[in-house]
């Protein structure tokens, strides 16, 4: 497993590992599109529970200690997010591509 | 614009895009990571929404119109996940590879 | 159906007109405490939209047609939280009695 | 504060203890509607966790200690929605009362 960890470089690798590491412990059975959207979500929380009594200013300046807490909140959100579009088979990137070329035409620049 | 938006093909691109994109708009002033927190729970949110009364097994077969809608909402999790670890200067692949070699300690594998 | 509408004015009655109005749809069988838990967080999700760009301030001074809408969003969580508190055979108050007494001890006020 | 907190009957009383509670801890300058929803979302999340890889028909019949444990997220989620609303000066049970009868005629029952 070790190996297969060293080896993430990107969102593809990223999910590979993640598929060996719930097969390998038999979490595939319990890895459906419904609950890896809750899991998400209450990792999405445990982020925003970070900044919640925060000033905007503060939340611009965390204490490392802090930030090395966010960065897990960060993480534990986005592996469950790479599961959850790899159960839907989602091509992350492209789905976010589309969005922003999407949101270009709706939110067009000023000049 | 098109341009930085065809050329997003992993993590690092779309930071980039996403950075032009909210400079070209001057969104900055509103990315505060307490501000981009709470936008990308309300994406996950909306996510969430479209399984909230599905069956386990319904929702790991979407019909195709719902699917395209919970892409959308993966690319804007996604999305608002990658200015937040930007606007805290988080690798986002660094952190998950460091949280998943955690989490192999936390969960041994059973042989 | 408007009667016990009208008749609600406290949690109680609020819980029962939620019974009957679920009842008459035959939205029962949705209503699992896993799936109204979903659905409570969805709620709070557009609740918290309303918020992710304002300052503190102006979360302080919303205009009366935003405060209309945070009003709605505000009835349909506790609406969900309601029928979940049902669903799992919770008296709301009582577990928020409970609740603050031991915050009481948690948290002693200073003097 | 043990006079206020065994005086909790109903959601009048319950908002009244709440404001003693934060005033004798100064808390009251974190309570911005903002950072109030954060607080929110952030308990209704660790509800859903107690549900997320629960079967629906786990979830209905949750053992005795987790009951306990979720009763305890309920009544933190009610206590953040009652601050959040008595911030907004919302009436809770007359903005659920005008929800239902609003959505009475949207889903209307069928005979």
């Amino acid at each position: 497993m070790s190996e297969i960890i060293d080896r993430i470089h990107d969102l593809p690798t990223l999910r590979d590992a993640l598929r060996e590491f719930a097969e390998a412990r038999d979490w595939r059975p319990y890895h459906t599109p419904k609950n890896l959207a809750m899991a998400m979500i209450v990792e999405a929380a445990e982020l925003v529970e970070h900044f919640q009594w925060a000033t905007p200013e503060e939340s611009m300046a965390l204490p490392p200690a802090k930030l090395l807490e966010v960065r897990e909140e960060v993480a534990d959100t986005l592996i469950y997010l790479v599961e959850l579009a790899d159960a839907l088979d989602i091509d992350l990137i492209a789905a976010a591509r589309d969005k922003i070329a999407k949101n270009a035409i709706k939110y067009p620049a000023p000049r």
